[in-house]
């Protein structure tokens, strides 16, 4: 028996290929299966068994790619009425695979049909040798039991009884395979552990220490982070089973006229180059998503309206196909273009062109010095921001900038601030798409202010 | 923190990158260290520690390759007395990582120098997160101790301590990372899991079921496989400070004429093909090593003199580059040259060329049915013997072929046999060299002869 | 005015990208077309002209999936009566691609319908710079008039006039660009120039120098080697439109159950790793065509019944695709599965393999001096064999074994000799299926033998 | 006898593989010179001969280290009197490889020592059938003899003599193989012919049709564009024998505290990024240099100091191999430094950034039309600017600006124009480190304005 590990960085993901003698089981794919069949092939096992956690509303899941590709069985809750082919599991069934037995634990509480699969390798022991946790139990935390917001007190109630009754029950040695990590942004937030112990967990996990059932609950629905609007989307796509990759259009190429026209009528312009080439020059009203410097699908399912076209600007057709990976992962499965010869080819044609300056830690202390009537806006999550921010600043989350862009003042020259500077391009991409011109972006965000100014960063996490 | 590991496929050796929040230790490196240094470069994060468990004995260490591209400090047993730079570590002392405590425990059993390095989280709390057991104890076994036969009944003693007085007082949470995974060679041998935790190895694993030293003493110096010849020889290097791999001489393109003459003053040929093309035509008296299905750095270390110079047959340049990191991880550090054009260059030539013929168990069964005066030589080891083998046949070891080539038949056909088929091309190889030439190979050896008589193949592990 | 050459060595073909400062055109494209695609790309030009000189017999032309590929317009001769859509070129057509001209000459002689085009450079000058030639005048040789043998003298009397009258009444400084270069087998026989001018073939070239058309005609019948099977299948291919390539079958991963299961059903398997890992061990009765080392495409479009599913043995995925690439391009089109894990995982299943061994020249020069009765069987060409063989061979081309096998005698060990290795290995596959199965190769072929003793070779190349 | 070109793209540069049948030469090798000994083993011969036309002044030459990894010997003019190992040449010296023949023929105009090199296929016949003319005679023009501003009536006097006395004295049908292209900027101007005939030359090569000397020499000299500064610099280097590449450091990547502290040791940085990245952020007084869109060596070469170590930024560690690559071409030997994690990182540290925006066509458009008080400056050649430009314009070739920047308005905004973005960035780059901050860039160049203008771009060309 071998586990391996698959970590989705975009997405903080983590799937599992489990691998027996001959057979395998993929847990909880992502929807780029290629990864799981390739490993298999290596490792010169079959995958046999897909099993899925729950019903995951944070991405697209890629259950029916990989059954499809593979030939494999789906296993998944009954409770969760997928209204695809597979085998409805409840309370304590059993599958089998080669010398390894996983049991089915209902662990409800961060969904209403979440179950966990206990492991054991029959080939050394009875007892149990690790758990698959999805989002019920993470390295240091718990799933949240808000996402149905109706819902969120009896869930969290469960959650307490899926812990406490049920998990905590198994022996300390046992070892523990959860569906996310932690942070997934740029840097050093990753540097945090992605699997752990029953034991280890009970000790020191912030939440279990919680152990009177009231108290549990309450710290638990405490400052909750807002849930990004594809949620909802991602659940209702899983439940029905997402469109096969293999059916979904591939990106086409396009000359600037195309591509003029598509806007035209109605596509998106997503340009995934780092923040400071989209600085630099850019489609008017395109959306900046730097893709190697942020979590790239969670904000594009976060802030990208699902429904229409999309137009990609990169700067090889190689970050292309990455982007368009990172896209369908979060259900953006519409036409997907790029531009043939990326932002050059496009100034080139005429057609226009938007730029704006970075300014660097040195040149906005001098403006706060002198008392430039500036708009300071912070875009980063509430935790960053708490952790400390700029004198002056406002505060609005980079993705809540869509309905509440009013609080900024159009008049004063807006300097947007983030952690490491992508955030802030996002920020003046929605912006400008609402009129805003005078916008400056604070190069290297908090982390460069810091360093400026010889600060330990607090934290480079940019969620 | 978090924790990578790198497994090397041709040793079965895991090392580790324990990654802080700016700051990352690497323990127990292989000799071909850029993986260590790309991935801490993709985590954000500087290799500042190097971290050595004990005196290697398999494989070649990385540790002074890694110091140099890196500027890591090295960090090792005081007992090991190494002859290069380090700090040297007894009980308890402390190193500090960001956030991370390593605190070394001396546990001497496989070697009398032996530590592990316990883990703790101090960002998460004060009791231990995992340990570091290098080849003290493994997942379902433990270190062997017999490998100075001299000290092996004290190496025995210290080994039931350092377990039974020192890991296993650790608490049951606390996860096991080694230096080894099980076995190491192509197929199902590696579906074993490389990570385990305290309290289910204490359950399980099998050595530490007997409780009491005598027994436990008894039972682990029973049946111990023969040790390599390069074991010996890789200790002395690691102890002295391997020399770096950039002073290495990088592999020469030769004309086959080049080729012969290098021959002629006394270099080895090794022909790291698969089995099937060695049979079909090799340079005579060339050692076969097929380098994508057998572990190749180990039988490399085991078989081929150290002390000459070397001459690759390979089908591509890439193999030979990959040829040359394996046979550098077990000390071969001499010259190495290969065949421009491959072995279709050699034939063109006009020089001489020797083949066998394959044999498949459909017509093997027909000789022995008919009675032929065959020699069945079946070179697998010990272990794998023991799971059953094909009637009449003699059993020698591959690698001690070298010594006891006397007690095979040389006037009869010879027909050789092992698990998969590349060591049997591999045992032909050293007989080619004593002279024998009517050998044939059993094509797939015994997983190939199991499955034409459908039995299911005991093991197709090929130590 | 740019001209790039693109050589498909496996068919010796060769076909042009014309570039102007906008646009492109594509002469006689082979069937794998993204070469000319992303050659346009770089330089900046959209293809928008497919040109055609005539229906060609030795591959299978890419004309329509540029088109579907690229938008271009197909041009080709009125007389070709081609069944796709078109535009019909006759004497004197012109064709403009930004500053180039181009103008049609007709040229029968190959082929009833052949056409040249003339180009100008009207940027620089009124007379031509250059002429595109297809298959009626090559850099040393003229196209061959046989291939409709009834047409045979007509077409050499065409082929007279439209040399003499035609293209010879072009300035001397034209260049001429044909769509074949001279030998294409493996080694020296490459190092022929490409293209050529009309002066310099006007004096040198071998053909031309027969001034009197009856001579010329004689001379050019004399002596002309066989043409491959599968010449007058592409005609028709070609001449009705091949298949686009993107909606042929992929080749598909199998077991090496499958792979049996196919072989029952009737697919032929074709091994194209090298000759010599063919002999060390192969599935029965597979057809080895070595794909490094010798005219792939035009060996399988001779040998290979077209008319049945393929199964490739090879060394690597990669082998498979390029194979399958090299198979399409002579219009073998049906269902290919590959064997995954390749012949190792064959002989692991425990099915039939067979072997064949190599011998060296030494070890045949002993045979023949102690007068051992064996049969020395030279499969190369005639024209390879009018260079000098074995004393005592019979001498069948490998292609015509097919027709030829009863010529040899099946009681005698049989020793195939080519040029190189790789045509005796396709010898000993066909021989193979006739029951043949006491057969040696001569590594290296006469290539070796020459070298053994010290002899130049006179030619290695093996059509 | 095959002939395989090899073109510099930012050089504009062709050197020639001459591949007898198992010897090759190299005729003016480039300095990364292990394309030709890829495609010389691919063609299964040895380079044995290097031959130099004369001593080149745009390039650093290859010689040494081709001579160096293959044994080859160096053939040269004697005239050259060069400081390295070579056999010197003169007028009807003779070469043999295998069966070509390459006759000398002294051919002084461009450079007082030049040879041009005659082949005749002797298998052929006796006639020649092609010359490597180096930079004498190219196709549409010839060797410039201004580079030696003292001698250059008596050079173009001996040029007259070399053409119409020497060259002109070939047959029609001689092939012509020059030492250099046509244009080499991005775009179409690449779409020129590589090779031609001497019969064609004769007719349309416009320098060839001054067939009085007087005439000649007096046109040949008129208007010829300024030389690059470091033509002198590589002539010397060539001549005395450049160092071995592989002697030459590695490129080392630094943090940007490294890169700060080199800068103000007095190393220059080198941004090779897009022009548009540059723009949207840049260290300050980085010269931007986007090597994907402009003749890269040729700029690089021209302005920038050859005495200095060298930061490289780019967005990847490939794109700092093919810069240091190109820069090696024009002798940029010194230590070369790149930043780790690019632009981003540097943002990170906090350190000073500056940046400028792009404006487009409309938005200046719009600044011309409501008469704003701009400095419009265009930066392109003399060619160039001769075609067309903006109303309103003030002339300096960017390399010019170096000296001239005193000629710009400091005072107003200065907007950059050039014919597609590139130049305009190395102009504002080197303005910016004279003190002009209030600079804007023309997005897409005169390309781009003449597109929005919907006029044909006249030329987009840009040297």
């Amino acid at each position: 028996m071998l586990i391996e590990s698959f970590y989705a960085d975009a997405l903080a993901h983590i799937s599992y290929l489990l691998i027996g003698t001959k057979n395998a089981a993929v847990i909880d794919p992502k929807r780029d299966v290629d990864d799981y069949i390739e490993e298999a092939k290596k490792q010169g096992v079959k995958i046999t068994h897909i099993l899925i956690t729950h019903s995951h509303a944070d991405f697209v899941s890629g259950h029916l790619d990989l059954a499809k590709k593979t030939g494999a069985k789906i296993y998944a809750p009954l409770k969760s009425n997928f209204q695809f082919e597979h085998s409805p599991l409840v309370e304590s069934d059993v599958i089998e695979i080669d010398h390894i037995k996983l049991e089915v634990l209902e662990t409800p509480g961060h969904t209403p049909d979440h179950v966990s699969y206990v492991v054991t390798d029959t080939s050394r022991g009875e007892l149990p040798v690790a758990v698959f946790t999805g989002d019920t139990l993470f390295v240091g935390d718990v799933g949240r039991p808000d996402l149905f917001p109706d819902l969120k007190e009896e869930l969290a109630d469960n959650l307490y009884h899926s812990l406490f009754d049920k998990l905590l029950n198994l022996p300390d040695f046992v070892e523990i395979y959860p569906a996310h990590g932690a942070g997934t942004l740029c840097g050093k937030a990753l540097a945090a552990k992605r699997t752990s112990t029953i034991g280890y967990e009970r000790l020191y996990n912030r939440a279990l220490q919680y152990k009177d059932k009231k108290e549990f609950i309450e710290k638990l629905l405490e400052g909750m982070p807002a849930a990004p609007d594809h949620f909802r989307r991602s659940s209702a796509i899983n439940s029905k089973g997402p469109e096969l990759v293999e059916n979904l259009p591939t990106p086409k190429a396009m000359t600037p006229e195309r591509f003029e026209k598509e806007i035209e009528k109605g596509a998106i312009v997503v340009d995934v180059r780092s923040y400071i080439a989209w600085a630099g020059g850019h489609i008017p009203n395109s959306y900046s998503l730097d893709h190697n410097c942020m979590p790239f699908s969670t904000f594009a399912g976060w802030i990208l309206p699902a429904d229409k076209n999309v137009l990609i600007v990169a700067d090889t057709e190689n970050d292309v196909k990455i982007a368009t990976t990172k896209l369908r992962r979060v259900g953006i499965d519409y036409e997907i273009g790029f531009l043939e010869g990326g932002m050059q080819a496009w100034a080139k044609s005429g057609k226009p062109v938007n730029s704006f300056r970075l300014i660097s830690p040195e040149n906005l202390e001098k403006k706060i010095q002198i008392k430039e009537d500036i708009e300071l806006l912070d875009v980063r999550s509430k935790g960053e921001w708490d952790t400390g921010y700029i004198e002056g600043s406002i505060h609005i989350p980079a993705p809540e900038l869509r309905n509440n862009f009013d609080r900024v003042a159009k008049e004063k020259p807006v300097i947007l601030v983030c952690g490491l500077g992508p955030r802030a391009a996002m920020a003046a991409s929605i912006l400008e798409q609402q009129g805003f011109d005078n916008l400056e972006i604070l190069s290297g965000g908090m982390t460069a202010w810091n360093s400026y100014h010889n600060k330990e960063s607090a934290c480079s996490s940019s969620k």
